[in-house]
């Protein structure tokens, strides 16, 4: 890996997501030899991929090229590569350009998706965890509108206009909600042959409410802001098998469509090498108040993949959204450095910061700690935050041009299919 | 295809570049159904594909979605498709999806990358005439980034890093130029353990100068601007061979290098169907004074195609770039609205604006028909003549901003690697 040997201490981290970039970041000037591993050379702001999937934005407004928020932290070291496997009786790393020997591990791995063991919808339903993902789902959207546009057989457009997806958390209702909006805007400008009202966007939600874990008030927003932009929600139904064309459901009422998006489960992005009671059975790892992972001294974990369960509010682990993973990188950042000097760590406390989701122009729903709020003031909110919330100066002026030209004309700027998609 | 068939001839016109877009938009209003086919489902601006390369901006800078250009024209239908044949005896064209009679064919399908019949180099080098292209070129050039950062060997790093760009015309010297400027402001600040002076960038011309097309002032200012970024340019030099890592050439000073990126050889790129001695040697389609393809009736051709001689400025045929294309999409408008009221055809005049070619950062050259300039007024004039030719104002916007960014900032925002390139 050509990584030099310092006389420092070695911290791997491995993946630049919200946890890893934190506690990277916050280590800087701390006498450890950092060295920061991820699959991308860019960290992705996942909680816009769906803008990339619905023609809103380009990949450049969400993704941030690590090397360059590094620029100016000396101990760090980046390698791009794809880690394999932890070999924790050596204390050594096995990655796709080598092995690496460390001191201290950090996984802050994120996530996955998880189809909860059905293989035919891993197999044909669309993810979007990745910024290829949501290429690909963009990709498939537009030839979706021109193959229908070819098409005088009744079934075959009903298939290739319903978009159905899976799951009713902030994912998916702001996916279906940006898929509306197309339905409203683009497809009657764009495709004047076709009728715009054959495109349908189906939100499939397992459980009695849109997400979970908001407020009923904020539910019950959501499911109204969506049913006027014209989608339908199905609650209590849950996906049984999908075939390409047929989705069977608990309910009995099977869906015709050839795309499926499966927003619906998430588990953690575990690495081999980490066994016994540390893997639970959602696959993020057991870890103590430090972000210990169990059974281990020398690694830890970090966000999505790390389950602590000292929180009588979360005694399921903390949600997998950005804030307890940049809380928990910051925090075991001071950890570290307590360690080095033999210092006490400090527990992990989560400050809860509220929790927001927009469903389209003037639709969004907030939840602060000491405020809720639903509609235009929530959706302004919503695009402060998102927007302060990008890394970089460029990427913030870029996505507002993109924000604003949107809403003036009522239009997507990007529907433009770069790399077709094929099955 | 799905086409209703209406009172009005049609007019198919395979391609949607500039001489495509001129000539459908041009017949806004006229009695014709136009057909406009294009095998993707946006228009390219080729001029600023090597910024796309090169970091420099994201594709929807320079793309543009055919059916929103086309919004507000009602007797015009796009399709995206490959066109595969003409059979011209029952005025019939074969696309991948389906049959399409037409009453006047014009071919915009424009030029194509030109090996001069050297398998090698085109198997095992980089073109960069499409989107997907483009962003495969960046992929590879942050690899390679990437990799000479992993590696101890010499030799190999050298390999990695030395990127040989063939072709001296405008394509050729602004990515030299855009590559030597990488190697300047990104390179020692992204990668600190990478000594960046190991990058080297040759470009290599087989003619005696660099742009041949414009004034001998012109080429040696260009020749200036290059060696002050430290690109080493070859002239008289001509590749022979290239097996993905040794550059063969005439001069026998074979270079090492894993990126030759081909920007040397142009030619048309005809449809099948059209034989005779309309297809000409450099696969140009002979056509007369009103874009006419030789012993073709209904068959016409525009843009870099289309090669017409009855200019004594240019007795081999239009030069390959944006105006004559745009120039005989206008006119031959004007013809075929003239031929459906029986009135005569005018010949086509070309009226030469000028050309342009940008160095890097204050260095451009400009010929317009009553001026040169070198130089800073040079890049500006550039800067402002591309920025206005971008379709739509959104387009514009966000390249402004990346240009002035990376102004400000020397810097390129865009370095990202979302597909990996393998060859």
């Amino acid at each position: 890996m050509n990584i030099p040997e310092t006389k420092f201490p070695r911290v791997v981290i491995v993946g630049g997501g919200f946890g890893g970039l934190s506690l990277a970041s916050s280590l800087k000037g701390v006498p450890l030899q950092v060295v920061l591993l991820d699959r991308n050379n860019y960290h992705t702001f996942q909680p816009l991929l769906y803008q990339v999937a619905s023609s809103g934005l380009e990949p450049d407004s969400i993704a941030f090229p690590i090397r360059k928020i590094f620029r100016n932290q000396e101990n760090l070291v980046f390698r791009m590569t794809e880690v394999q496997e932890i070999i924790s009786e050596k204390k050594i790393l096995v990655t796709s350009i080598g092995e690496l020997k460390y001191d201290y591990l950090v996984l802050a791995t994120g996530s996955q998706t998880g189809f909860f063991g059905l293989k035919n919808v891993e197999q044909q339903s669309m993810a979007m965890k990745t910024i290829p993902q949501a290429l690909d789902l963009r990709s498939l959207i537009l030839q979706n509108f021109e193959k229908a546009m070819l098409s005088t057989d009744v079934r075959e457009i009903e298939k290739l206009l319903n978009f159905v997806v899976v799951g009713g958390g902030p994912t998916g209702v702001e996916l279906a909600g940006s898929l509306a909006e197309m339905k409203i805007h683009v497809l009657p400008a764009d495709y004047p042959g076709l009728d715009a009202s054959k495109m349908q966007i189906h939100l499939l939600e397992a459980g009695s409410r849109l997400l979970p874990a908001f407020s009923e008030v904020s539910s019950a927003s959501t499911l109204n802001f969506l049913t006027d932009l014209g989608v339908k929600t199905l609650l209590n139904t849950a996906v049984k098998d999908y075939d390409g064309s047929t989705v069977k459901v608990n309910t009995g009422n099977d869906l015709l469509s050839s795309t499926v998006i499966w927003a619906a489960g998430v588990e953690g992005a575990p690495v081999k090498g980490i066994e016994g009671e540390a893997l639970l059975r959602n696959k993020r790892l057991s870890v103590d108040e430090f972000n210990r992972v169990k059974g281990y001294t020398s690694i830890f974990a970090v966000g999505d993949v790390a389950n602590m369960t000292n929180d009588e509010r979360f005694p399921n682990g903390h949600p997998m959204v950005a804030q307890p993973a940049i809380q928990q990188g910051e925090l075991l950042a001071k950890n570290l450095k307590n360690m080095l000097s033999d210092k006490p760590m400090k527990a992990f406390q989560y400050k809860d910061l509220g929790s927001m989701a927009t469903v389209g122009r003037n639709k969004a729903v907030v939840e602060l700690p000491f405020m809720k709020m639903q509609g235009i003031l929530a959706w302004l909110v919503w695009m402060f935050v998102h927007l302060m919330a990008l890394v970089g100066w460029r990427n913030r002026a870029v996505t507002l041009v993109n924000w604003m030209w949107s809403y003036f004309n009522y239009d997507r700027g990007v529907r433009l299919i770069i790399r077709p998609f094929k099955k």
